[in-house]
C-alpha cells in the first residue's frame, strides 16, 4: 500500500500516549486507537498502520468476539486413553510427533534428538542410539507438529505411534485432542533422556498403566476437566508448573474405579505408586484440555484470538484463529530463571515445549495470581505472581468466568489473547516454563518466567491484514 | 488490693493512646505499657493494672517465651488408630468425652444431647433413644471434657468408649493426642443425628475403615504432619474449615499403603470410596495434632499463652499454659455466617465444637490469607481474609516458621495467643466455623466466622494475675 492510497482511506486516530486521549475522541463519536507509548512493532510505520486499520475494522471485532465466544463454550472431557497410532488422525507408520512449530530432524535442538532417538528404540525400530540417529538422518522417520494433529507434549513433546495417550473430547464441536502421559521427573524421554530405564519405564507405562487408566475412565466415568482445573486455581494450581492441588483432586477420581477394573491388584498398585509419585501428572491433561479450548476457538476468519503458542527448543511459533494453519515464529528465548544447584543458564536449552498451550487460554502465567506458592519454583515474589495476570488482562479479550481466581475477588482468568492487543500494548504474553538443559536426557535445570517473542505477533498482524485486504479486494 | 496498696508499689505508666507515646517512654528507659483506645476489660480498672502488672512481669515474659518455643518446636506425627477406651487415657467403661469445656447432661445442647444418645445406641448400652436418655438422666453415663484426656473432636465432639481414634503423638515430649474420625456430612452424629444410618456408618467405620486405616500406617509408615499442613496452606486450605488440600494430600499418602494392608479388596475399595467422598476427612488429623501443639506449649508456670479454646455450645471455654487445668468461660457466641439456604439464625445452635483448636494453633481464622477460596463459605472477601491474619498478628506472639502463607510474602501464620495481648488490645481472637442448627440431628446449617468472648480472657488474665501475686507471696 502505497502513503497515496493509504491517505485516500478513511483515517483512524491513532493516539500513542494517554488512553484518556482517545477515550475522548470515542465518546464524541470519532474513531480512535490507543497506542500505548512503546511503539508498535519497534515504530514500524507500516505495521502500525495494519495494526491500526484490524482493530477499527468491524470483521475483525466480530470474528473476534465469536472466537472468544467459541473459546468460552469449549467443554473438554477426558474420555480415554488409547494408542498415538491408533487414535491420533493422519499419524501414519515410521511418524514421529514433536513439540512447536515444525522442525527438520538437522534443526532439532538436543533434548529433541535425544527423545526421538529413545521414541525410536521404545518403537524398536532401530537396535542402538546411532541406529536411531542414522533412521532419522536418512529420512526413514516422517516428523511432524503435535499441532498439526490436534495433540500437544510437554518440552520435547515426542510421541511416536505405540505410546499411550489421553484423549479429550470436546462437547460442544465433538473434536478430540490427545497428550502422551507424563513420566515424572528426572531421567525422563521430554527431556531427552533415553537410556533403559527412561525405554523400559515408557514400556511399562503403555502395557500397565495406560490399560488401567484407560479401563479406569471407562469403570469410573469420563472426567470433565474444567471444573476439575477451577478447583484446582482455588487450590494454589496454576495448571502449568503447577499441577499438584489437579493431580491430586484427578487421583481421587481415578483411584476408586482403578481398584473395580479388574486389572491385577498388583498392577493397579505399581500404577497408583506411579501417579501419587508424581505431582505433574495432571499436567499433560491440563494441556490437551487446553488444546480443546483453543481449537474451540480457531478458524474463524478474520480473527486475531491466538490459539496457538508452541516451542520446539529453536523456534517459537504462533498461529491465529483467522490464519489459519500458519505459523509465525522468531527465536525462542533463552529463560531468565532459578536455576537448580550446579547449573545455570549456559546449561539451558532455549524454550521448549507445547506446555504454552496452557497460556494460550489463560492458565500458567496467565494465572499466576491463584498460584503464588509457584514464585518459589520460578523466582520472583507473590506480588510479582498477582502482577502477571493483572499485566495479562491487557493482552486478553476478557475474564474467564470458569476459572476464578480468588485473591483477585474471584475474577475469572484473563483470556482469549488477542494479537493485536499484544502489537498495540508491546506487552508480550507471560509463560512460566521448566528449563532443559541443552545436551539430551539430563533432564530439567530449572524453571523460570518468559515472554513469547513479539516478533511473531507482528509477522501474524502481518498476515491477518494482508487476508483481510485480499477478502476486501475480493468482496469489491 | 486497695487504692493505698496501689500506690505503695512500683507504677508502670498505662499509655492509652497512641502506640509510639509509650515507645518514646521505654526508649528513655521508662516502664510503660501500651493500651490501645478501646479500655481493656472495658474500662475495668483493677483488671486493667493486673494486665499492666503482667505486661511489664519478667517472669511472664520469660514464660511466655519458654511456651512459645515449645509450641514452635512440637513434632506431630500421625502414628496410628486406635480404640477410644483402649488408648485414652483415664477413659473409664461408660464414659462419653464430649467437646468443650465440661457440661452436665441437663446443660448440653441439642445436637450433643443427640450425639451422646447415638453414642448410647452405638455402644449397645441402650435399645432406643428413650432408654438412652433415662441412662443419662440417671447419671449413669460419665461425662468429661475430650480437653482432659488429651483428645478433641468437632461439633458435639462425641468419642465413646468402642469409637475408633487418630493416635498422634509429638516426638519433642512422648505425648498423645487423640480424635475420633470424620463421618462426612449431612446426617453425622456429631451435628446430633443417631438414627439407623448414623448408627450403622459408626460400626462400619469401627469393624472396617480404622482397621484399614491403622494397617496402612503400619505399612506405609507415620505421616508427619506439619510439612502436611505446611502444603496444604500453599494450595488454599486452612486446615479448620478448608481442608479439601490436606485431605488429597493425606488420601496420596494412605492409599497405596491401603491396598497393601492385605484386608479384602472391596473393603478397601469401599473405604477409598469414602475417603474421597470427604473433604474435610483431614480435619480430626488436623485438630489433633494442633491439640499436641497447644499441649507441646502448656504447663510453663506465669505463662499467659492460650492452650485452649473449645466450645460445648453453651460455654465458649479456654485455657492459658500458666493456669494448669482451669477452664475461663462465658456465654458461646451465635454466629454471624452464611446460611444455607431454608435456614436463618434462629435455626443456629450457639458456637459448639473443640475445632477452635485450629485457631489456637495459628490455622483455621488465623491463617484464613492463605485460604481466599474460603469466603465462598464463611462469607466475606478474599480481602477480608487477608485482614483476619494480619489483625492475628496483634494478639500472638510470633509468626509459626513452619507454616507459611504465599500471599503474605511467605510469613508464617500468627501463633501462640498471648492473653495479655488479646484484653491489652481489646481485639477477640478470630474463629471460622460452621453452624450447627441448635435441633439434634438436623446437621450444618451454614459458616461463618465468630470471635472468642473476651469475658474468657479477662477471667484468664484475672486467675493468671492472682496466682503470679500468690507466686510473688510465697517467694517472699
Amino acid at each position: 500500500m502505497s502513503l497515496e492510497e493509504l491517505f485516500r482511506r478513511d483515517l483512524a486516530v491513532v493516539n500513542v500516549g494517554l488512553a484518556s486521549f482517545a477515550e475522548a475522541i470515542r465518546e464524541t463519536g470519532g474513531r480512535a486507537v490507543h497506542l500505548d507509548w512503546r511503539p508498535p512493532a519497534e515504530g514500524d510505520r507500516e505495521l502500525g498502520m495494519a495494526l491500526a486499520h484490524l482493530l477499527e475494522d468491524p470483521r475483525v471485532g466480530e470474528a473476534n468476539a465469536e472466537a472468544f465466544e467459541r473459546f468460552l463454550d469449549a467443554h473438554p472431557v477426558l474420555v480415554g486413553v488409547g494408542t498415538a497410532g491408533e487414535v491420533i488422525p493422519g499419524m501414519g507408520e515410521r511418524t514421529i510427533l514433536h513439540a512447536g512449530p515444525p522442525i527438520a530432524w538437522a534443526d532439532m535442538c538436543g533434548p529433541m534428538r535425544g527423545a526421538v532417538i529413545g521414541a525410536a528404540l521404545f518403537e524398536g525400530w532401530a537396535a542402538g542410539r546411532e541406529e536411531a540417529e542414522d533412521l532419522a538422518e536418512r529420512g526413514e522417520i516422517r516428523f511432524d507438529a503435535n499441532h498439526h494433529h490436534g495433540a500437544v507434549g510437554p518440552m520435547a513433546g515426542i510421541i511416536s505411534p505405540s505410546m499411550p495417550v489421553w484423549i479429550v473430547e470436546d462437547r460442544v464441536n465433538s473434536t478430540r485432542t490427545y497428550s502422551n502421559l507424563n513420566e515424572g521427573l528426572g531421567r525422563v524421554l521430554r527431556f531427552g533422556a533415553n537410556d533403559e530405564s527412561v525405554i523400559a519405564r515408557l514400556h511399562w507405562m503403555a502395557d500397565v498403566l495406560a490399560p488401567i487408566l484407560g479401563a479406569a475412565l471407562e469403570v469410573g466415568g469420563e472426567i470433565p476437566i474444567k471444573p476439575l482445573v477451577a478447583q484446582a486455581l482455588h487450590m494454589g494450581d496454576e495448571c502449568h508448573n503447577r499441577n499438584v492441588a489437579a493431580s491430586s483432586l484427578l487421583f481421587r477420581r481415578l483411584a476408586p474405579a482403578m481398584l473395580r477394573t479388574g486389572h491385577r491388584p498388583e498392577e493397579v498398585a505399581a500404577a497408583i505408586d506411579f501417579i501419587v509419585g508424581n505431582d505433574h501428572f495432571f499436567l499433560n491433561i491440563s494441556m490437551a484440555s487446553a488444546k480443546a479450548m483453543a481449537d474451540g476457538a480457531h478458524g474463524v476468519p478474520g480473527s486475531s484470538l491466538v490459539t496457538a503458542m508452541a516451542r520446539n527448543g529453536v523456534e517459537f511459533g504462533i498461529r491465529l484463529s483467522g490464519t489459519a494453519d500458519e505459523w509465525f515464529t522468531a527465536p525462542a528465548p533463552v529463560i531468565d530463571g532459578l536455576y537448580f544447584p550446579g547449573f545455570g543458564p549456559d546449561d539451558a536449552n532455549r524454550d521448549l515445549g507445547d506446555s504454552a498451550i496452557a497460556e494460550t487460554v489463560g492458565l500458567g502465567g496467565f494465572a499466576m495470581a491463584a498460584a503464588p506458592a509457584i514464585v518459589q519454583f520460578v523466582g520472583g515474589t507473590a506480588q510479582d505472581a498477582i502482577a502477571y495476570t493483572r499485566e495479562m488482562r491487557d493482552v486478553t479479550m476478557g475474564p474467564n468466568p470458569a476459572f476464578t481466581i480468588p485473591a483477585l475477588s474471584f475474577n475469572g482468568t484473563p483470556s482469549g489473547i488477542d494479537a493485536l492487543r499484544v502489537l498495540d500494548s508491546g506487552t508480550a504474553p507471560v509463560i512460566n516454563t521448566g528449563i532443559a538443559h541443552r545436551e539430551a536426557g539430563v533432564g530439567q535445570v530449572g524453571a523460570g518466567v518468559t515472554r513469547a517473542p513479539l516478533e511473531c505477533f507482528r509477522k501474524a498482524v502481518r498476515s491477518l491484514s494482508e487476508g483481510m485486504q485480499r477478502a476486501t479486494a475480493a468482496a469489491g
